[in-house]
């Protein structure tokens, strides 16, 4: 029923409607965003001048400090500072580690412990491996195979998926769970081949959990590079003797305080309807978070920028925010949505651009297949910039905790291929954004949003 | 009625139809493009192990040699070279060129000849220089305001265009007539804005033309990097009498013989129907033609791979066509038309790959409405890949001289963001290229052809 109509809906918007001024409006915003964008410069700072932002880490108190400023300078109606305890988790010295065929017979291998890994003891952790296809495959094997030995997880993020972050979906239990369950037969250690559908040297970080092990058993755990993993796997083949030796020296300090970060624009008609853009402005400490998610954060800034030059008064209040602690904790979106349940805040719509600054194709939606429809009836809107894939279900870690009856959460959805090449590694860097596509992401967003505040989220 | 009657089947199709089977086979075709496709590590041999292959040049030679081995050696059912004369402009020694705002007080600028221009006398060019915003700014001025100068056409392409190539359409124009224009009003020579929408420091070459001009009034032209084009219009701000000087030592010798290099499986009930894919095997010489057009050359290559793979076997003929000379002077696909013309050959489709290597959205169709309405009743088909966008009009500078009633003409068509930061530059070079993207288009080129091979281009 509900499908029927929309069709109907969907063909005759297609052949009669949207107000002229609909279009222009949106012409309009492209236009700003693509010759007088501000995102990039932005990035540029962020990226370059301040870099990484791990929770806690004095990267991420410059970042909150930057873009509250920021936003102070834009004249938002107001900018604000939300409280919110992060874990600290620290890298220490860079790692090392290496297969080692025969005494003094090594080779170096490039790793990064996994976030909220233990440390190796201090003279590190030589033993030997056993490579496994993920945790069902480790699942199969019997304890006296695991015991004193270094889980090598092996799955491959499947490359036929075509969206990449299904491909992840597929393969990144084994780095979230790996230890925890290697643990659990009796392993020393876990590494985990990284999280990257192409072969080259860089090793993705990300986070891990020992669930509810006891400390005793927290076994550290790393990620190495995809052509480390296939050398190791292919070098096991020949000698499944072999040893291979890692240093770690992460650890877990005590709960900092750090801060989500707030910028309003009032809505004139309906002040206490709350429509949200946001990103997360903590990264892994690696690279410096340009696409992992300096992107989302920039240009969930730049949309309410864009309704300021372009004089669009919202009826709605929009709101940017710039989430703490997505990658370790999700502090941040758990913190903002308590907040707004205690306060009784009544937020309409959520936006998270947390997929990379690249060419953005459309949106995924997470709403009742009514507003669904009613949403996607405007696709046709977006056509001229090629962003009219609207999908239905998705939408971003830190406003997931948001979720309730009425509201529509949705997520920028840009084209996804390259995306893993980046993600959690040191070239996560700021020359591995386009300018144009990181603007046309920006632009994409303060369409929808226009839309959602003129129109609301359903027929009604 | 056309419109109408498209309408209700494109809905009848989207509720009822597409055998399973074709939805497997497009699975099938992609997942091989991306599990085991072969046009990446082509192309890094032609990337990296031939180079730049500017018509007329052994890199060209080396490239024809290695693409016809190669399709010998997939097994196609005849690989054959067309011999086709092509022109020879060679660049000399590098170009060299400053901003001399006091004699000895000089700024050293990034700059290119262009594919066809005469050089510069042998102790170089020096003259003061004239901004204008494109040919139509220049046609407003007078000879006296011009004559003896140096042309600097520096009209940035449109940012605001959403497609990039819409963007170079708009401006390319100053580069091609650019010189002819100016040297019509008396000026010594031209430089030119990089078609380049971001700034940077790389110069980007292209074709040009003295059209009937005599050689006497055939003056020097070349393109500056983007960044060197704005320090030059600030400079001249500052002082409109600064000399521009540059040198170059390009040159046209004689046509010389190259080939198309075609490769084909034969139809099984309609041998004499030729579906055509195609590149271009020729590039600028500045990089290594790594988008501009090796991508294009090896997806055609494996289209013809990916249906011997998958053992799907054609009902119509299938060719892999690598053009020669489609930068400066489109003689190979010139040469194709004639032959096929002269020896009757019935080509029914023909699919180039000439926009970059990036990640694929759908395709360009040049088709009669009831053609593309036919054709464009498929698309949903390649939803699942992010390729359901079918464009009416534009296809390939190559395969246009096969344009006649009844055949449809089509190009892949990518995301067009990036392009131009590599099009005919030293950086279009095979770092430049991700390898799943390629693929991704491989199996889309891939998909609509067995569609095309199997329903034909029209209902009847």
């Amino acid at each position: 029923m509900i499908k029927k109509s929309f069709l109907i809906l969907a063909i005759t918007l297609s052949f009669y409607s949207f107000s002229q001024s609909d279009e222009e409006v949106i012409k309009n915003i492209y236009e700003a965003a693509l010759t007088n964008g501000q995102a990039y410069g932005w990035l540029d700072h962020m990226s370059n001048n301040i870099g990484s932002r791990l929770s806690g880490s004095l990267g991420a108190e410059r970042a909150v400090t930057y873009t509250k400023e920021l936003m102070d300078s834009l004249g938002f109606d107001r900018v604000f500072l939300q409280p919110v305890m992060v874990p600290k988790w620290v890298r220490g010295n860079p790692e090392f580690a290496y297969i080692e065929t025969a005494p003094g017979d090594t080779v170096k291998v490039n790793i990064c412990a996994l976030g909220g890994s233990v440390a190796t003891p201090a003279a590190g952790l030589k033993a030997q491996v056993v490579e496994v296809q993920g945790i069902s495959d480790l699942k199969t094997r019997d304890r006296s195979e695991i015991e004193g030995k270094i889980v090598f997880f092996n799955m491959p993020m499947p490359a036929s998926k075509i969206l990449t972050f299904e491909a992840y979906g597929a393969a990144v239990g084994q780095r979230t769970q790996g230890a925890k369950e290697a643990s659990k037969l009796g392993a020393v250690g876990a590494i985990v081949r990284s999280m990257n559908l192409r072969l080259d040297d860089f090793p993705h970080t990300g986070t891990m959990s020992y669930g509810d092990l006891p400390k005793s058993q927290h076994i550290p755990t790393a990620a190495i590079s995809t052509n480390d993993a296939e050398k190791l796997s292919s070098y096991l083949k020949l000698d499944s003797e072999l040893n291979f030796f890692f240093k770690q020296n992460c650890l877990t300090l005590p709960d900092v305080m750090s801060y989500n970060v707030i910028g309003e624009i009032k809505g004139s008609n309906y002040p206490n309807e709350i429509i949200l853009v946001g990103g997360h402005l903590d990264s892994w400490d690696l690279g410096d978070g340009s696409h992992d998610d300096g992107a989302g954060c920039v240009q969930s800034i730049e949309v309410l920028r864009l309704f300021k030059e372009l004089g669009i008064k919202p009826k709605r209040t929009l709101r940017a925010v710039m989430f703490m602690n997505e990658e370790n904790g999700l502090r941040g979106g758990r913190e903002y949505a308590k907040v707004a349940e205690a306060k009784g805040l009544n937020h309409i719509f959520a936006l998270e651009s947390d997929s990379g600054g690249f060419s953005p194709r459309g949106f995924n939606i997470d709403a009742n297949e009514e507003r669904f429809a009613y949403i996607s009836s405007w696709s046709d809107l977006f056509k001229p910039y090629l962003t009219n894939t609207f999908n239905l279900g998705g939408s971003g870690a830190d406003i997931g905790p948001l979720k309730k009856a009425g509201i529509v959460l949705a997520g920028l959805f840009p084209d996804s291929q390259r995306y893993f090449d980046y993600h959690h590694t040191a070239i996560d860097t700021f020359d591995a954004i386009n300018k144009r596509e990181l603007e046309l992401g920006a632009g994409t967003m303060a369409a929808l949003v226009y839309l959602i505040d003129k129109y609301g989220t359903s027929p009604r």
